[in-house]
């Protein structure tokens, strides 16, 4: 199908599965590539020996399912609502209670521009919490965590293999802090994932116009298009016009969950002047995006007055837009960080929605000169202190992380993260290990996510290959997202993530037994292998061409490897 | 300027440079970038602040040298010729040696391709030994040797700074099997090198055709501009036609020390028939191709018959071309592989010409699967075995890796070589993360390459984005080569390599300062990172854009940071 102007027909042989559970009645989607035979000839004959469906984790959502028809003007299905009605802790409002957000509802000139339907807001009854933590604090199983726990197990479910991952081992997880289900209650369009060490590496993509460029359909072609390529969750990060707006038609559409940095928006509406900027604007700004369904908020708490003087030492400075913004206002205005000083009432809004809080990393560093310096690692030490102030409130955390950070210094951030932070998943923007390669930062940046992956970070922030020098169009997303998704399964494999080899040993027997197309269709990004194939070969993949490109018909290293084998199969020794 | 249809004008404001031995009437050229002054206003008036030249390590040779005229007809200076002379241990032979030679040499059906001089071979005068490492162990400092001290200490040297790297520390890495020169006597055109832990990661890219495509004059582009954009040496994989003449072509004009795999065109010689390769024919390509110039062997004499039993256990065989080649002969033959059972011959050639060898793996892992296996650390042992016997004929040994590792097993690889190996210089191919990324392989290994690197591998072999797929063509060769010049340098700085982050430092603060041109340049790939910009950027970056793209003119964090900065000292506190 197509959305827009991208194509979502570029995983072939593919097909929707939906596994039950068995707790709940919930569908837990995955995706499952079919393979061709393995074809040998014995005596003489022709002999086929079928090949297994391979399970992948599907972050496409209804995008890919023939069963679903997908109208942008309608919204995606909001399947999660009824498990939400059902925990009977919520109410649907009778209103928007953002100022700002009744103020854009009533705005006529919006009309063309505004998403056809209104939801209305839903949030916690008076005095109840309605975090997946405070659930998972009072043993509570729900819909969600048992979602996440089959969706996680993927190959092994499909085998009946069971592994640690079961649903009340999710629930742990999220009790003890160490995992996160962002699931605002206000985005039931939106699959339940889960972001924690002990669960697959998961990566989030940002996208956003900015003041120079771009429409609203294209921003939620992209946010698609970024989901369809394997974006785990999604930041908004815009900055132009009619974020309000935009923001609606993205999370409508939205599969995963999706996060903003509401001091953005904020600063928006005091026309960019950060000594404008209030507490009160910023609360408001909160409740509204609550509302339309943000499931997690970048917030920079825990850039503090004092560390402004510390920007002086750097070779670049505070390269944080939302960091910067906070180290203006408290300059100007002589005044602690009001994000710090209202963190308890900012952890109140967020647990009537179920709003997961990713403290921001306001001093992370801009270049090798500046990592893991004193400002970063003071920053780091108030991330812990607010990671307690957020659990008190039953708030799920994530942590931010750097940055640009040479490789010898990556693990140091790790262990400070998870002795400070007690282990909140630690989210990463890289780390970039090197500064010198502008137009190539997914790779410079994708070294540093597999490493600090590997080592228990639990989600990474991609970066395009325009990072530094302009806005990513959709190419550039897809380069982002695989060599992220890359980096996470590299990091996987490394930690030994159950079933994680599943579909490396699959690619591989294909590769290696010349079946094309499934080598193809397993990898993750088929349309791409097929067309560097075609490039040099004649034939189409169907040919039976019984040796790889590279080495050519009368060098091929893994053709000459099965007739030694087959040789010494027959002669019964070497 | 141009090279056939490869344009080498990518480096702007910048100029080579050559800087003068002590010992030795040298000149070892670098590239050096101008930078812009830094803008302030101050008290209302703009005072400029001149930044310094940052000098590049440059693999380019003669091609960015605008005092040297090319003629692909010519070829390269020999400059390397007269220390050669001097020493006074070899003698320019009346005739070429290798029988096969002689026949190309007169067949008249070749005139037509063939590159136009004719230099006659140099060779050891008789009972001598003329290798570096022969040099080095009898205390002797070469020219070689101060060449690459020089190149090394790059940015320090050009700054006065005394670093470890003197003439006299190579001389003693190079006597104990640490590093190699690879420097045959008759490719004089080559700029000394060196490969070893103690000294920058080193990246080797392949070049070559193939039964499926490509001519010669794309040959030698193609080798122009991988050692263009940063190749340290070059491998010629070709397996096609006329592979003497190709090679003759690149040689003459490739400033960077060049690699062959010699089995493949002795299998060539006998068509193709693995059954029919004989140690004598064998023994004549190496002649041929050592009077030639190539500079360093891939042979894979550390395949042992009783290995072949041991890739029936694996998932993708024997990945290797030369290892499988080498594999089928003993199967064969029922007999043990004669490169191993010849090797006292093949070192006793190659110290009369001083070229390395570089112990191939023809056991690597070709997935995560068969990844640190028995059959892979059992070759290992035999090329330990083998380093020795190289190193008592006083000839260079690189010893080759893998592969297909995941993360967690890399470390094993780094480890097992040094003991084995007594640190001869690693060379691994990648090793590639994960297998499930065909088309985008290139950032898979680089990924493994920058991890191993860090560990001490001397030298990483590229892989471009068509690896698995198809052969490369120029813009992946690119795209392949800044992938692993982004790997060796994370390393190098992971390594603290004196001076690496230098060059990082520059950008960084060009980056700050919103110095648009200084970034490019200083970037490696400047012609890249000026197109991305200028995408979303509405002016050229000349004009003075006091913010970065990503952000928008009203929230980028480097200009509010600058400005927070500027407050705090107007203010003298915070």
């Amino acid at each position: 199908m197509k959305i827009s102007n991208i194509d979502l027909s570029s995983y072939p042989n593919s097909e929707k599965i939906h596994v039950k559970g068995s707790l709940f009645p919930i569908e837990v989607a995955m995706r499952r590539v079919k393979q061709y035979p393995t074809v040998k000839i014995e005596n003489g004959e022709r002999v086929e020996y079928p090949n297994e469906y391979i399970v992948i984790y599907d972050t496409s959502g209804p995008y890919t399912d023939p069963n679903i028809r997908i109208d942008l003007n309608k919204g995606l299905p909001r399947d999660r609502e009824r498990f939400i009605e059902q925990r009977d802790d919520t109410e649907v409002l009778p209103d928007i209670t953002s100022d700002y957000g009744r103020m854009r509802r009533d705005d006529k000139s919006l009309d063309a521009i505004r998403f056809p339907i209104h939801h209305k807001p839903r949030r916690a009854k008076e005095g109840k919490r309605i975090t997946q933590m405070h659930y998972a604090k009072k043993g509570m199983i729900t819909p969600e965590m048992e979602y996440v726990a089959i969706r996680e197990n993927l190959d092994n479910a499909q085998r009946g293999i069971p592994t640690y991952i079961t649903p009340e081992f999710v629930r742990d997880e999220v009790a003890a802090g160490r995992a996160v289900i962002a699931a605002n209650v206000n985005h039931p369009e939106a699959e339940p994932m889960i972001i924690g060490k002990a669960f697959s590496t998961k990566l989030n993509t940002n996208i956003g116009n900015s003041a120079l460029s771009s429409g609203i359909e294209e921003e939620v072609a992209k946010a698609v298009w970024s989901c369809y390529w394997g974006g785990d969750t999604l930041m908004d990060l815009s900055t132009g016009d009619n974020i309000h707006e935009t923001r609606e038609w993205i999370i409508r559409n939205c599969p995963v969950p999706m996060g903003t940095v509401p001091i953005y928006q904020a600063l928006e509406k005091v026309n960019g002047k950060v000594e404008d900027l209030t507490w009160e604007i910023y609360r408001d700004t909160l409740i509204e995006q609550c509302e339309q369904g943000v499931d997690y908020f970048t917030i920079h708490a825990g850039v503090l007055r004092k560390h402004a003087q510390l920007v002086k030492e750097r070779l670049t400075g505070c390269v944080s837009r939302g960091g910067s913004i906070i180290m203006q206002w408290c300059v100007a205005h002589n005044e602690e960080n009001f994000l710090y000083t209202h963190f308890d009432e900012i952890c109140e809004i967020l647990n009537k929605y179920d709003v997961a809080v990713s403290l921001g990393d306001g001093m992370r560093p801009g270049s090798i000169h500046d990592a893991n310096d004193k400002a970063q690692f003071l920053e780091l030490d108030v991330l812990g202190e607010l990671t307690d102030v957020a659990w008190s409130h039953d708030v799920q955390v994530l942590i931010e992380g750097p940055g640009h950070v040479p490789m010898n210094k990556i693990p140091a951030n790790m262990e400070k993260e998870n002795v400070t932070c007690k282990e909140a998943p630690f989210y990463t923007l890289g780390p970039l290990t090197t500064d010198i390669a502008p137009a190539y930062d997914h790779i410079t940046s994708a070294i540093g996510a597999a490493i600090i992956s590997a080592l228990g970070t639990s989600m990474i922030c991609y970066v395009t290959p325009k990072e530094h020098l302009s806005l990513p169009n959709l190419e550039d997303v897809r380069e982002g997202v695989i060599a992220y998704k890359i980096a996470a399964h590299a990091a996987d494999l490394a930690k030994g993530f159950p079933g994680a080899n599943v579909r490396d040993n699959a690619l591989s027997k294909a590769r290696y037994e010349f079946r094309w197309k499934d080598q193809f269709n397993l990898s993750l990004d088929p349309e791409k292998a097929k067309r560097f194939y075609l490039e040099t070969r004649r034939n189409a993949p169907d040919a039976d061409d019984r040796f790889c490109t590279m080495c050519g018909p009368n060098f091929c290293a893994m053709r000459i490897s099965q007739n030694v084998v087959d040789k010494c199969d027959e002669n019964h020794e070497v």
